[in-house]
């Protein structure tokens, strides 16, 4: 059976001493008084919970899955599931860091952001229950009537009841403009909603009295295509206005998928079949509220795979110390054993450290993302918010992807630590790649989130909001430049960070001939991105760790610090030379391909 | 649900187009008179039975698995699987490339590869079965005695018996050293054997009526480590003098592994409890007679992806052609659909692409390392035989570790192509995934390949072995080097070339002061030589495709094999940048990392 203890130390490490959050919220009027015992009494707390409460639940929730009873429509969630949300909701979780207007605790989201890794790393498919109510909650908080306001955000803080987000239909995904589902304006102010949605997360389940799903639809006049489509509040069960529950609304789960993993969540074909809901923001503005929630839900995805790659990592280390097999090629280590425990070998080392470093520059990367989202609400600097804004939307698309990416290949390399034991379903890491497979897909496939970042974070604005990165990076630079320990880290970040500029502006130019050439070059200049994120992160953590040993610790943690940092560089960070060359390979070598796929008349 | 269709015109190219087998063929006896039309013929009959018996059965076997009843030890396959199983044996398909002496059909390997190309896109877990006897036939081919042949060779030709490998035991699996299954010398010349193996791969099963087990054991006074192995022949039920079945012998299967994938393949753990088997080869000397097993079975496990490469390609590409979603970057392409499919998009088609090449890559150099079996079997130049020899041993790694982690990557893009459908069931993309991760793993993993390519096939004999290769890669850049059309392809392939001599000498000078170094530089150096590998054959198929278009063929399908070599240059073979850098960055990134690893006194 796998095991998990909360990396507690990793995260105050990130939190305090390479993002100092405390200082950087004091500013933050909501946020003034935090200190950093608090944000550390909270994790602890939290990972105790995803630890001891959702934990033990991943491969029973995986081998059981969820059932649908065709007759009432209920879905049941696998055994534990519903008294393990209980627990959640007991316990205050979902509050954490909600509005106090609507009974949150009004903590800054980087302390949701590390509760969340500990869920995600316990059991992804638990936590999307109540991952998908932050997306609802952030939505209607943003784009809600006072009236939506009143009736729902109480109930989705306290965890009564949950959330989720209807996009999908059976023949559109990424393309939202096809879609069908209709909304009728009733003369009470309502609207009939009907049309079938797939794919819908936590969709049905047991778990919470209510659930309130913010369904995107079209209005009879509505114009075709992405401008058309408005955004509808449809809660399971009608909410009277004095809060309690109305009759059951006509929205309900026809199907359960079979998927490859993530078995423990419900994932619903959702039938509208003249459903009530009400109108979220303005009409035929509905794609523009819901991206409040698809950008949360794509640093949550990122969060996901960063919480697996931990996990799995922390599995495959203690096998490796475990599990007898071979002597080192330097000569027996163990010598009073028949065999030395694999983790002498140099392969086996590099296979555990890349899911290290992933997990590592993950979470100080998606910890930097909640800390520019607390910035962007709470920040009294107005040019402050709208940076801290600019730059997360910069930055989420590269969480999502390189992130996933990332995290998949980290827990196969975990899985092949275990060798054949790896395939086998009692040690738990099959499970961790089947689940985390979906992290690519989902939330706008990886693709997309490249032609997001290329397309209109990076070219729509000539490059603006890649060169307030760059600021970052080049204060860096200037900072630690004489700093000789330094010199190994910076010396790399320094160099892709100048080639970026070139790089991007060639791209940009080409895209301009052929607009086939952004998507030709998107998926590697991602990646690319990715890299100079992480070298960027990875320098400030060596940094901070250099720091840490110059002030006299001791400590091997520290050494520890430094030593992923050094193995990112040598052994991941290199990817960017074969990536630069597959994006400037440019567009003939795709496009001019017919005969080879034999396409005709496209 | 998926589709298959053998990709017969594909593999004619490789066998009759690129390496002209029939005139290689001749020179040998057995083989002088076999023709095109016979091979072609026998193959178009081999995928009928792959697309019409087997594959129907893929899904199906997946979902239904395999069953134990633990009173009886006998292992029930999945409904079909044994139906299927006699059509095969009626059919005389194991006995394709067998010895006409045991009732063999006598046909060369690369005939009996092509097929079990397809087997594996049909079915995997089914062609286990199957495919384990093959090794089994060779092994007791080329090491036991006339009367174990007399036994049970004629049976595994004909498909009545199938056989199996038992090597690893739950403490054991790559160090073979550490085994401990017992086996004692009884009065009348036979052993009994006592132990439990693990992970064995169609160690029961009803579609046969008799299992032939090889194993490895240790004799009482043995030597410990790998020189104190023996192997031996010890079937389910023993075999009487005059061939016909006698009393169940004491080997039977304790439990059944529940796995990721290959669901439909019974993955056994063997209890031998005084089991009575006779000895195969020389006392002690049961590893080298296992590595004939071993290294057929090592390039099997390389078609297995290619197979899984193949069937996930064209699932993939038939999705891009008729899902529509979004418009082309460039403008809408079927301008009368409400969107265009999604091959229009760059990075499907890079997706597409991949898969594409690893899947023809891996073809050809699986047809060729056929082909030099058969050379090293039975061409008349004893100099031929050997070299042949060699070459097929530098090869065997790569084509298991290469192509099992291109396989990957593969079904994993094709996965990727139909988005969150991708990750659903029934449309069976992600059993292609779950069942070719076994293959990175099982005969060696990956790493285990990568240590015997540089340290056994490369460093062993400085090189020499790699030297006979780089003449095969020097002739051709001879014989095209005036040839402009063939430049995109030469050049890169050249230099490579030139680079390779420099890198294995640097890393051999490495591992001589460290040999670690060896350890830290493997992976990424069994990728490097894939490439070279890969962009000697793709150069190969370029050429054979420019032969026939100067020769007036106006076939899309030879600009399609154009098309394919030019992205595999431009997108797939840059990896080489990377992997060389890694490869470079030599061992203290990965073994000075104690403090990152909580490693203490290794």
């Amino acid at each position: 059976m796998p095991q998990y203890n909360p990396p507690l130390r990793d995260m105050q490490f990130v939190l305090h001493e390479v993002f100092r959050v405390v200082d950087a919220l004091k500013v933050c009027p909501p946020h003034a008084e935090v200190d950093a015992d608090t944000i550390n009494a909270v994790l602890e707390e939290g990972g105790k919970f995803a630890a001891e409460v959702t934990f033990p639940l991943n491969i029973t929730g995986d081998a059981e899955g969820c059932r649908l009873d065709k007759s009432t429509h209920e879905v049941t969630t696998p055994t534990g599931f519903k008294a393990a949300y209980e627990q959640y909701v007991a316990g205050g979780w979902p509050a954490l860091s909600c509005d106090p207007a609507y009974g949150g605790q009004g903590l800054p989201f980087v302390v949701n952001q590390c509760f969340y890794e500990m869920l995600n790393s316990a059991n992804q498919a638990w936590t999307m229950y109540p991952g998908l109510s932050h997306g609802a909650y952030e939505c209607l908080h943003a784009h809600g009537t006072e009236e939506q306001k009143r009736l729902y955000l109480p109930k989705l803080v306290s965890g009564e009841w949950t959330g989720t987000m209807c996009l999908t239909e059976p023949h559109c995904g990424t393309d939202l403009g096809l879609l069908r589902t209709k909304a009728e304006p009733q003369p009470d102010g309502t609207y009939k909603l009907t049309g079938q949605k797939i794919f819908i997360s936590a969709g049905e389940h047991d778990m919470a009295s209510n659930i309130v799903h913010l369904v995107l639809a079209r209005l009879p006049d509505a114009p075709a295509g992405t401008k058309g489509i408005s955004l509808f509040v449809v809660p399971k069960y009608k909410v009277n206005p004095d809060g309690s529950l109305g009759e059951r609304n006509a929205i309900y789960c026809g199907g359960l998928e079979h998927k490859m993993g993530i078995h423990g969540n419900a994932t619903c074909q959702m039938i509208l079949d003249g459903a009530v809901g009400t109108l979220v923001g303005q009409p035929n503005k509905g794609l523009q509220a819901m991206f409040v929630m698809m950008n949360a839900a794509r640093l949550g995805v990122g969060n996901q795979s960063v919480g697996l790659t931990e996990v799995a990592f922390q599995n495959a280390l203690a096998y490796a110390k475990d599990r007898l097999q071979m002597r080192s090629l330097s000569g027996p280590k163990a010598k009073d054993k028949p065999a030395d425990p694999i983790i002498v070998h140099p392969d086996v080392r590099r296979m555990l450290l890349t899911a290290k470093a992933y997990a590592e520059g993950g979470r100080a990367l998606l910890i930097y993302c909640a800390l520019l989202l607390d910035h962007e609400l709470h920040h009294p600097d107005e040019q402050v918010r709208k940076d801290s804004a600019e730059l997360l939307a910069l930055l989420t698309p590269i969480a999502k992807a390189f992130l996933t990416d990332n995290g998949f290949v980290a827990v196969n390399e975990c899985l092949q630590v275990f060798g054949g034991h790896g395939y086998i379903k009692e040690w738990g890491m099959e499970q961790f790649v089947r689940d985390a497979r979906i992290n690519m897909i989902y939330e706008g496939t990886n693709t997309v989130q490249s032609l997001d970042l290329l397309g209109r974070k990076v070219l729509a604005n000539n490059g603006a909001t890649l060169k307030k990165f760059g600021k970052l990076v080049q204060a860096l630079i200037e900072e630690e430049g004489v700093n000789e320990k330094m010199s190994e880290f910076i010396n790399p970040l320094a160099q892709l960070a100048e080639q970026m500029t070139k790089f991007t502006t060639e791209i940009g130019f080409k895209a301009l001939q052929n607009p086939d050439e952004a998507g030709a070059a998107a998926v590697p200049y991602l990646r690319v991105a990715g890299h100079l994120v992480f070298a960027y992160f990875f320098a400030r953590m060596a940094s901070a760790a250099l720091k840490a040993i110059a002030a006299g610790s001791t400590d091997p943690f520290y050494q520890g610090k430094l030593q992923t940092a050094r193995f990112y560089f040598a052994r991941l960070f290199p990817e960017t030379a074969t990536l630069m060359r597959q994006a400037r390979a440019g567009v003939a070598n795709l496009m001019q391909t017919d005969a080879a796929l034999g396409v005709e008349g496209i």
